[in-house]
C-alpha cells in the first residue's frame, strides 16, 4: 500500500499540531475512504485561507481586509486596549459580552525557552497601538500561565514607561467552584487579592 | 475575528476524524501563523490524493495503479489470501515479515448499530476474489473486537459455504506479558486453544 500520493496525504497531515503518525493514517484513510468531498473543501479552504487571510494593521488579529471588524466598529470604547495572545482568547473575551474596548492580539506569548523572545511577538507594535493618543488603559489578558505571566510582566513595564496605564486580569477563584477544590495557589491569589 | 476563509478553514478541519472545534481552531492558527508553507503542502497533497488514489481492482486497498504493488508481486504466494480491515492493519501484517502472500483490504467491518451491513464492505468482491481456483486457504485477520469477530464470523460462513478453507489468526497471550495483568478473556482462550 505504499503509494506516493498517499504517504504524502499523510506526512502533510502529520505537520498539524497534536497529530502523530496513527492520527494522520486514520485522517487520510477517512477522507480518500468515506469524505473525499470533504477532503476537497479542506484542500480549497486551506488555498483561500492562505491566500485571504493575512494580520489586521491596527490589532494584528487575523482578517481578510485591512483592518478586523472589531478595529472598524465605531462603537467600540476607544480609550480601553485589551491584550491578548490569541485571536481564541479574543473570542473568549468576546463571548463574555462584558467587554466593549478595543483588542491587540500578540499572536503569541514570550517563550525564552524555545527562543520566543520580545522580538519576536508584537510588543513593538504594541506599544506604538497603545501610544496613539487616545488609548488610557492597557488591560493585560495573557494568560495565568508562567508564560504568560512573564508576558504580562515584560508588557508592563515598557508600557508604564511611556506613561500608559496598565491593569491585569484579576485572578481568584472560578465561579462555581468549592474552595476545597481550588489549587492553593489560586486560593493564595484570591486571598491577597480580596477586595 | 469573524472572517469567512478563516471560518470555513476551521469548519473544514472540524470533519478531519478526532477533530474538535478548539482542535480545528488551534490547528487554522498554527498553519496561518507559523506554518503558511504546511497549509499549502497539505491543500497540494489532498487534492494530489483526492485525484489520484482509488482502490486496487484485485485486493481493494488504496492504489494510483490499477493493481497496487502487493498483488503486482510475482514472488507472493498466491495460495494465500489475508483479509484484514484496513490498509494500516495490512501495513501491520507486512512489518512483522512473515507472512508471504497475498491481501483482500475489506476498508471497514460490518458495524450493524452504524448501519454498515454485509452489502456495505467488500464480501462480495472478496467472495470473486478468493475464488479464482488459486487460492486455498483464507486467513481472516480481521480485529479482535465485538464488531471485527462478527466480520469474521458472517466471512467464514460464506467462505466455507463455497468450500474454501478459512483459517482465522490465534487469539493468545501477548508476546512480553506477564499472565498476572492478562485480561481473563484472553487468558481463557489461551487455555482453550492451547496446543
Amino acid at each position: 500500500m505504499a503509494e506516493h500520493s498517499l504517504e504524502a496525504l499523510i506526512e502533510a497531515l502529520r505537520r498539524l499540531p497534536g497529530v502523530g503518525v496513527k492520527s494522520a493514517q486514520r485522517m487520510a484513510f477517512h477522507l480518500l475512504q468515506h469524505d473525499r468531498e470533504g477532503a476537497q473543501k479542506l484542500s480549497a479552504a486551506l488555498q483561500a485561507a492562505v491566500q485571504g487571510v493575512h494580520h489586521c494593521a491596527r490589532c494584528h488579529t487575523f482578517t481578510e481586509a485591512t483592518l478586523c471588524s472589531t478595529c472598524l466598529d465605531g462603537t467600540r470604547e476607544a480609550r480601553q486596549l485589551l491584550v491578548v495572545e490569541t485571536p481564541a482568547d479574543q473570542a473568549a473575551m468576546e463571548r463574555t459580552g462584558s467587554y466593549r474596548g478595543l483588542y491587540f492580539v500578540l499572536m503569541g506569548r514570550l517563550r525564552p525557552l524555545d527562543g520566543v523572545g520580545v522580538g519576536d511577538i508584537g510588543v513593538q507594535a504594541l506599544l506604538e497601538r497603545a501610544s496613539d493618543g487616545v488609548v488610557q488603559e492597557v488591560i493585560l489578558a495573557t494568560g495565568f500561565t508562567a508564560e504568560g505571566e512573564a508576558t504580562a510582566h515584560v508588557l508592563a513595564q515598557a508600557l508604564k514607561a511611556r506613561g500608559l496605564s496598565v491593569t491585569r486580569l484579576a485572578r481568584g477563584v472560578p465561579a462555581g467552584s468549592e474552595l476545597e477544590y481550588v489549587d492553593l495557589s489560586t486560593l493564595a491569589h484570591a486571598l491577597s487579592d480580596r477586595h
